[in-house]
């Protein structure tokens, strides 16, 4: 099971490795982890997403909670979220195939972002289903490189999420 | 100045705490962070936008290279780079001030992906400048939630990128 923490620090040069160090240290890998400025001056939320039960997630949170310069942490799996990510990949396409992957890449809303001779770089923006199942059309035309950047989310202040509406008895009012 | 680094990481769980020691110990901050799967298997790319001057980066770029699980070292200062961040951005923005910061969302091209009584959250893709310039223009609303992924970057195979052709004489010849 794959969990998402957002934790909030203060810009200090050691906050990411003492959470790195606490990750490494109980042998936990993190599947994705996406830094970036937050709201707040001089704060920075970092997004990861870590493989783990909750009981195992519940520890890591009271760990990470007492860290220095760890200001909130938030367990963002028992709320409606909304997730998101970014991949820019290269792929090989000659002139020969060019328009195939141009085609595939309007499928998924993906944009070229660089275009040369033998190869073309992609941007594409979703949740990590969307991303994978890109990768996989174009895999046969050769990946050159990816770069992604790990999963950012916020909580939805609607409370409503798709997944989440699919559990709901309501779901099942739909007539058959 | 700011200078992007592109890591190529086996996945180990040591692996990212071992990068993010060696800059603590430094006391270099970095700036932003991005982990995700690169095209092969079982191997990560780390994104980091670091200060530093030329010596500085050289001397990172040789120690990076030289940490367990490193595969291999990119400085992507002096080639022309597509790069790209994505941001989740909540702001406070109930019925009379809807249409409004709706209208900036479609200048930024950015996407609604949540609406409440409230505030929306918005998703937005671009270079760091687009970023921080919608983020000043929402600010006057009140913004209650920022996640940010950290730039990643790629290569350009055509070798043009904007920046670097306002540099070069051809970029003269257009007619004043």
């Amino acid at each position: 099971m794959k969990r998402i923490l957002s934790v909030l620090v203060e810009d200090e040069s050691g906050a990411l490795s003492r959470i790195a160090g606490l990750f490494a240290r109980r042998g936990f890998n993190i599947e994705s982890l996406a830094v970036g400025h937050a709201e707040q001056v001089d704060v920075s939320r970092i997004t990861m997403v870590v493989p783990g039960d909750e009981a195992e997630i519940e520890q890591m949170t009271r760990q990470l909670s007492k860290l220095v310069n760890v200001l909130k942490v938030q367990d963002l799996n028992n709320v409606p979220t909304v997730e998101r990510e970014l991949m820019l990949l290269k792929v090989a396409a000659g002139a020969g195939k060019r328009s195939e992957v141009l085609e595939l890449v309007q499928v998924f809303r993906a944009k070229v972002v660089d275009m040369a001779d033998a190869a073309l770089t992609i941007e594409v923006v979703g949740d990590p289903g969307k991303l994978v199942a890109l990768k996989r059309v174009l895999e046969p035309y050769g990946i050159l490189e990816i770069a992604r950047t790990g999963r950012v989310a916020l909580a939805r202040s609607s409370g409503v999420s798709t997944p989440i509406l699919k559990l709901t008895p309501s779901d099942k009012l739909v007539p058959a």
